[in-house]
Formats: structure tokens, sequence, C-alpha cells
């Protein structure tokens, strides 16, 4: 039961990586209403905030998918916390449309609104950040889950990264709050960073056991 | 072909599950035209019950999920009509959606569109719970569908079960006419009581066979 | 490569049949600026229609995966012109919500666009059956794709079958423009029985090879 | 490991691929207030530039989902940078209902609107043609990704067909300005083209390995 269970708990979950990922697309809307000659006008201007946004959550959310897989790999044995909290991890992404949305509506006017978008957004993925730690802090709660523990300095050291995840990701929506591009565009550095470094999870070298 | 059967019915629900709970973002919508420096007061007081529909309605599909997945496991034999029960199972919870969006509009008014909003919602998660029983019902009538049907107790206890969550799902409605808000948070109540509660469905201990 | 080529087959047309089967909610839309007192009223007089429609065209894209699931299971070689057919059949499956919406939205006026609204319903069923049809003709053209064709005789029976299939479903466009509530119950009736009847497909028994 | 995260990347490329084709219904709404008898003129006169777009996007992802499965297909080793370049990939495939939705609205007035829509269309193909060509230079940069590598020759001709691709997708993006309906047809052309020219991928013959 467990090996279907846990093959059935990532169907699910790729799923809804996949659909919310491709509901970013829905934010972009074809302009109505436009004068001859004026469309690449409007699809440039009017629209670059939602390019851009569309961009950045695409990486984002692909990006946790990717750190998702890695961590749900080693599991051995699936309990209904364990659902919960994966649940709860997928509540936070499924959701990042809606920020996404907000942001690239308001980014562009550059005031108080726009602060106020991009802090929203950075509270999402934080949101998600923390769902992550705790979904980590079950995994390796102690031996059920994942048949054997890494070595505690590890799993300590792999604490204190997802730690320093949640403190960074407090950092960018403080930022919001100074200049909403920049913290838009520290989001896509993350992604980055977190799609690269792979020790910020809990990767189990060889076979699947 | 069974086996395969079943997998394609279980990707197949999987996917309608994980469409369902992601769709429910799309009624959280961007507002348009807000004045500077109102963003943040309408993000909260305007969509509140936005958040509160959407975090509930992911939990309640999300443990609809688990315990159609803890249901189909121990298939061994599909036939149709367990297809089209499995099919008007999905047709209930791919349906959540819009009594969510219902409910998100209506809430805050407290009177009786607020009432009537959340009866439909009970009515709903009610069609649900009462095609989980026709399911279950048919997954138990002999010993086809499961290959050795649990100890005649056994199945008599789960039915008795089930037949209580309907009747506690029509009090949830009923209490719809009385507080809006209570009927909702009752039913996260029961959302989380079915995701720990795993006698209530005929699970299996062993392997897949 | 074939197997895997049939699985990532069925995955992606598992795919389109979920999500095409999902988005049937979001022509539900909760109504908005409902005096207090009357969203019951609305709630059931303005939207019945889209109950209806929601409820049979559920039902129609669910009894297409499972004929498709059928058609599909016993391929041991999947070639273009296979997966070409089978996009074919998927771009009427996915194209179902649009006439579904126009049929809910004015199936009530009863009067000459009903009739129109569910001829186009019945449009794009009918070439969902062609799309079968020639599926069906290039799964028995040779034993190629089969690996060994069922004995001449059956495969004509089944032929003949789809064509019945094909002139039952113009029946019921050109029923439309008598009656078109009663054309929409004709799909419900025709859906249910391509459910039971298990003939009209090349289904062969034994396991999969 | 590689074996897994093979099956989850195709997984929820798959995923986004289905979603993103079945998302091309959401842009064909029911007509609205249209007074009786007039449903017939509007669903054709006002949508048929919509179902067109509808037909050739969906062949369009369709055979772009049938040569990410030729390409993914021989690959043994999964690592980060072939992560985001498929996401990379995924990022132009399912933006395409975006110039969809711009194609449909203003193919119909035939002047410079319809020109730009066309060129964002031809501009977001180009976009997936070229991720392809990233994501076919990762795999066959060395032997690391695919196990082996094709013979020199085959994977010199194969980077030159590929090129050739992106060159005559430039060619169809210049030729929106000339004739918008022209460059839409030869999208489709090209789509054909693309499914019945196997060689373009590197196909590997024989069984996974």
């Amino acid at each position: 039961m467990p090996a279907v269970t846990k093959n059935r708990l990532e169907a699910f979950s790729d799923g809804v990586f996949a659909i919310a990922i491709t509901l970013l697309v829905i934010d972009l809307r074809a302009p109505a209403h436009v004068p001859p000659g004026r469309l690449a006008h409007d699809l440039w201007w009017n629209l670059w905030p939602n390019y851009l946004a569309y961009a950045i959550s695409f990486l984002v959310i692909g990006v946790m998918w990717l750190n998702h897989h890695r961590m749900i790999d080693p599991v051995q044995w699936v309990d209904t916390p364990l659902l919960l909290l994966n649940l709860h991890l997928l509540l936070w992404t499924a959701l990042l449309p809606f920020p996404t949305s907000v942001v690239a509506e308001h980014l562009r006017d550059g005031g108080s609104n726009a602060k106020v978008a991009m802090a929203l957004y950075g509270f999402v993925v934080l949101g998600a950040a923390v769902a992550f730690v705790c979904l980590f802090g079950w995994l390796t709660r102690d031996e059920r889950i994942l048949g054997s523990l890494p070595p505690k300095p590890e799993v300590r050291r792999a604490r204190q990264r997802f730690g320093l995840g949640v403190l960074v990701y407090s950092v960018a929506l403080a930022l919001s709050f100074v200049s909403p591009l920049l913290a838009l565009l520290m989001h896509a550095a993350m992604a980055l960073y977190y799609a690269f470094d792979q020790s910020a999870v809990a990767a189990r070298p060889g076979d699947e056991g």
C-alpha cells in the first residue's frame, strides 16, 4: 500500500503543480476594442507587467515542483499528517496565480498599491516556504517516513538552511515596501538558486530501495 | 485488463480532483480600478470570505481525494456500474468550486442570501457523501469487485458509519439556515475528522495482491 | 518504445478528458448583485439549464473517456496517424464545454435560438462520434496496431455498429430543431447506452499480452 | 532516482501540455444577449476566427507534445539544467492560448491589428522552437544525459534541421505582416510536417535500456 499511496500522492501533486503553472496564462487576456493600428502598443505597454509576472511565477512554481519532487522522492511510508502537510503546501502553491494577477494589475502604478500587491505575492511565497519547512520537519521527525534518517548533523544543517530560506523570503516581503520590482526579481533569483541548490532538501543518493 | 483499467480510473479521478482543487483559485480575482492606497483594504475587506472559502474547499476536496484513494485502493475488478458510480462522485466533487464561489460572494451579507449560499454548499457536499455511500455499497455488494469481502460485521459497521456521515452532513445543511459561518466551519471540522478516521473506508491491510 | 508511447498517449488523453470534464463547472457562475432574499430564486430559475447541461455533458465526456479507454487498451503499436487521429478525437471532446455553455445560455428561451444551440451541441458530439469511427478504422485497418486483428466478421459488425452510432447522433442533431430539450435528453440516454454496450468497441478478452 | 525523475518530468510535462491544449476552449464564449433568430448568425460570423484558431493551436500544441515525447524518451539521466530547459519550453507552450485568443479577436479586421496579432502568435511559436533547440542542444552536449550519443553526423544533421525549423518559423513570423491568414495556415502546415518528420528529433530505435 505505501508505494501505491506515494505514487498517487505524487500524481495528485504533479497535477496540482501542472495546473497551477498553466492557469497563469488565464490572466493574460486579449485586448479588446482596440483602435486600428494600436494593438502593438496595447500588447506591449498595457501588458508588460503581466509578461514579467507570468515568467517569474512560472519559474517559481516550476522550482517548487522540482523541490517537492526532491523532498518526496525518498519517502517510504505515507501517513495522514504527511498527506495533510502536503495538502497545505499545495494550498499555497495553487494560490500563486492570484497574487501573480494582483501584481500584474498593480505593478506599473509604482505607488503604494504596487507595494501592497508585491507584499501579497511575497506573503504567499513565504507561506509555501513555511509549508516546505513543516513538511520537511515531519519527514525527518523520526525514521517512520523515510525508512532511515540521514545522519543527524545533515538533518540539522538542512533545517538550518530551510530556516534561512524563510528568513530570506521574509526579507523579500519587506523589500516589497521599498521596491516592488526589485522584490519580484529577488523571487526569480531565489527560484534559480533553489533550482540548483540540491543540498536544501533531503536528497538520498542511490536507488529507491 | 482490470489492473490497467483501475490504473486509468485512478489517473482520471486524480486528474479531476487535482483540477477541481486548483480551479478554486479562479474565483479569486485581482481587484481592479483601485484608488491609490486602497489596495490593502480591498484585498482584505472585500476578499476575506473568498480566502476562507478557498481554504475550506481546498481541505474538503483534498480529503475527498484521500478517501477516494482509500476506497479504490483494494479494488480488484472494475465494471461499468463502478465506473458510472465513480463518475457520479466526480460530478459532485468537480461541482464544488461553484458553491464555493456562491458562498464567497454572499457570506458577508449575513442575511438570507448567505444562508441560501451556505445551504447550496452543504447540498453539494451532501451529494458527494451520498455518492461515496453508493460507491461503497457497490464495492461491497458481493465479492466480485474486491476479490474477497472484509468480514460481514466490519462491512456492516462501515455502512453504519457512512449512514452517520450522511446524517451529519444533513445537520450541516440545516445549520446553514441558523449560522452560515458555523456551518462552513463545521465542514472544515468534518473534513479533518474524515482525514484521520481511516476506519470509515474499506482499507485492506497488506499488499495489493 | 511502443509501450511507453502508449502510456504517455493514455496519460495525455486522460489529462485532456479530465480537464474538459472539470472545466464544465467554469460556466456555472455565482449570481452577483442579488437583492436580499432573492438568491434561492436566482440560483434555481436562472441556472437550472446550466445544472442540466452540466450533468449531461459530464456524463457524455465521462462515457467518451470510458470508450476511449476500451478502444486504446488493446493497442500494441502507436504510429503517427494514430496519434493524429487521437488528437482529432480530443479536439472535439475538449470543445464540448463550449456548446454546453451555449445550450445553458439559450435552452430556456425555447425558440429558434434554443434549437440552434442544441444543434451546435449535437454537431460537436457528432464530430466526436465520427472521430471515434476514424480512430477505430485505423486501429483495425491491418494487424500492425493491435498485433492481431479480431475475426473479420467481428470487425465488420463493430464497424456497422459505429456507422449506426453516427446515424443516431445525426438523428439527435435533427431532433434539436423539433425539441431541444428532448435532443439533450437523448444525448444522456445515448451516453448511458454506450457506457454499458461494450461490444461497440474492440474490447479484447484476456490480459494485455 | 533518474528513472523516477524522468517519469515525473514526463508526467508534469504531459500535464502542462494537456491543460494548455484544453484551456484553448475557454476563449470560446457563448454569445449572450442574442435577439431571437440570430444565434446561428452570431455563432458563425462572430466566432469563425475562434474556431480556426482553436483547431490550429490544438494541432500545434498536440504536435509539440508529440515531439517533446520523442525528444525526452531516450533520456537516461535528468539534471537541473535539463529541468530548467524543459521548464523554459513549457513556458512558451503554456503561453500559446494567449496569442491564440489575440488572433481570434483580431484576425477578422484584416488590417494592421490582425498582422500584429499574428506576429505575436508567430513570436510565441518561435520561442517554443528555440526552446526545443536549446533542450536538444543540452541533451546532445555530451553522453551524460542520453547514455550514449547517436553518431556525430546524425547529431549534426539533427541540429541543422532544428536550425532550419527556427528559420522557417521566422519566415512565418515575417509572413504575418503580409497575410495573417496565410501565416496561420503555415503554422498548421508546419505542425503536420513535424508530426510526420520523425528524423527531426533524436529518436533512438530499440527498447528503453
